[in-house]
């Protein structure tokens, strides 16, 4: 089976590293020609709206998926007339829009934090007066790593995040006052089987994830199960799926989806029976999905901007480096480790 | 760095699968424009003694390594006057010829099964007086899995093997009554550390390795890390060394080494914390080695000829398949699987 890939990042990488073994062949569109997913397929060097490559793709792939949520509807759409893509192009844009996902939390009985839509200036100033602050101002779309949103602290917060972010749809959410921010990665295939990973317990610095902790049996396990399982069938959702969550001590308020795999869980490369990465390949493919289980617990790393010394990093028990060839630049994703241990890290 | 293997098969292939989470690169060097490992590397398609690829190797590599023991001599002697070549010339050299290999056994104090040379059928007749029946007879270089070897059972036989063998250098050696085939896997680094994992038990069917079992905590492990150490230390061995074990209940005789990643330890990639492939490239690339622990319990199974149904097999729990993207043929070794457990299988 051929699986197209749309986006050559890492993820993508990481996707055709678990698909080899399984004897699937990968075809990557990527405008970068030095795509770090590249090495490992075939190549089609354009932007994501090529006609003629997504043409090709479509020809030649038995399935498409992507790597990053912002890819534009009309390649999704495109594609999807001629060759099945999954996540479908409707979990796409239900996870793409914020207002369409958080309303879709709150019909399905899913705790989130309050939010209101905001068009202009007045639907600010009366989200800001019925949510109350701090609050976070974020676009509807096109965020990612704490792009595009702004924390309001105080009256004169709004003003100003209003004169910069004005022009495009936006989002006003409550601050939630959590006591940690954790994720639950499940996956759904075409047949409707689900399984879900040990939730993921994250550290952000600066909007990035910096560090992930594999929690196994973690007591709030069967909430965030029960949370995924409904938007993964509302969805009809076919591949993995990540569920953001604030974890406040008295509730799990849902956070956002990213309908793909997941950084938050690169830690079952190493730590679960089944990676996120060969449980997406399966199940966009229609193969039994794998057991998710973890066989230990991990500490994952995210190497931001650089990877340190090679020697000393492997020097270190029990450690997995992910170097994703990519060139050393601040602020970008350029590798991660794990650390495994038969015995709870934290 | 660029790791070049010579052969691309399966052993390859799984080598490069886990280099290139280290940022490693690869060039391969087989005849067969099909190889399986290519797609991961740079292919350099020719025989095994061209000399200008041999050169190309040499100028491109950082350290080059092999996954098959019959690599011609000349063309290791060619490489390593100008790259490193792991494991060394004389490794290999010792492991190629039952006769230097069961000898040094001997001179280091281990157990091994009594043999003798055989240049003609007056050796061959004496061996056998002194040796006894049943026997083995086989070609002191160049066998591999059971070809090239008769079992004598009576006297009979003896005359038979001679007249089909005669022509190349062979050896007798004594038939243990064995309880068990096992094998140990252990890796040695450039800088002296070295590693074990816990020994594999292994079945054979027609003289090619079916299933084997990783074995944690059997009683047997500190005896065979002892033999494996005094010939890793003797050879002053660099990379992953595997060495082939008779437990006949009484005794731990040697069979054989192989100076290589091998089939007995595939199991490590899912049952051990660093799997055999991604610990021969951290010797041969003089980084520290990984942990060589096992993280649960694996059942390892050859596909021979072709690779059953794929969805029945990943239906299996805990199964992971390992398809080497190679033609279906009778007697080649196309995949494997291996099934998980967090407890005993056997």
């Amino acid at each position: 089976m051929i699986i197209g890939i749309i986006g050559g990042g890492q993820l993508a990488r990481m996707l055709a590293l678990a698909g080899i073994p399984l004897g699937l062949k990968f075809i990557i569109l990527d405008p970068d020609k030095d795509a770090c997913a590249a090495p490992l397929g075939e190549h089609l060097c354009g932007d994501y709206d090529d006609t003629e490559l997504l043409k090709v793709m479509a020809n030649k792939a038995d399935v498409v998926t992507f790597e990053f949520e912002n890819v534009p509807s009309s390649s999704i759409a495109f594609l999807s007339n001629s060759v099945d893509v999954f996540p479908s192009e409707q979990s796409l844009e239900t996870s793409n829009d914020r207002i369409c996902e958080k309303t879709m939390f709150k019909d399905l009985g899913i705790p989130t934090v309050p939010f209101a839509n905001v068009e202009n200036e007045k639907d600010l100033n009366s989200a800001v007066n019925s949510i109350g602050l701090p609050a976070i101002i974020k676009t509807r779309t096109m965020g990612y790593d704490g792009k595009g949103q702004y924390v309001l602290r105080e009256a004169g917060d709004v003003k100003k995040a209003w004169d910069e972010l004005a022009g495009v749809p936006l989002i006003l959410e409550g601050f939630a006052k959590f006591q940690r921010e954790v994720s639950i990665i499940a996956v759904r295939s075409k047949q409707g089987e689900i399984r879900f990973y040990p939730i993921s317990e994250n550290l952000h610095e600066d909007g990035i994830l910096k560090t992930a902790f594999s929690m196994p049996d973690d007591a709030i396990q069967a909430k965030a199960e029960g949370y995924a399982k409904r938007i993964l069938e509302h969805l009809n959702y076919v591949g993995v799926m990540a569920l953001e969550l604030f974890d406040t001590g008295e509730e799990l308020l849902t956070n956002e989806l990213a309908p793909r795999v997941h950084n938050s869980a690169h830690w079952t490369i190493e730590g679960a029976v089944t990676s996120q990465f060969e449980n997406h390949l399966r199940a966009i493919c229609k193969l039994p999905l794998g057991n998710t289980e973890a066989n230990g617990y991990v500490k994952m790393i995210n190497f931001i901007g650089e990877i340190p010394d090679r020697a000393e990093l492997l020097a270190t028990p029990s450690l997995h480096l992910h170097d994703y060839n990519k060139q050393a630049r601040p602020g970008r994703k350029v590798g991660h480790a794990t650390i495994w241990s038969s015995s709870k890290l934290k």
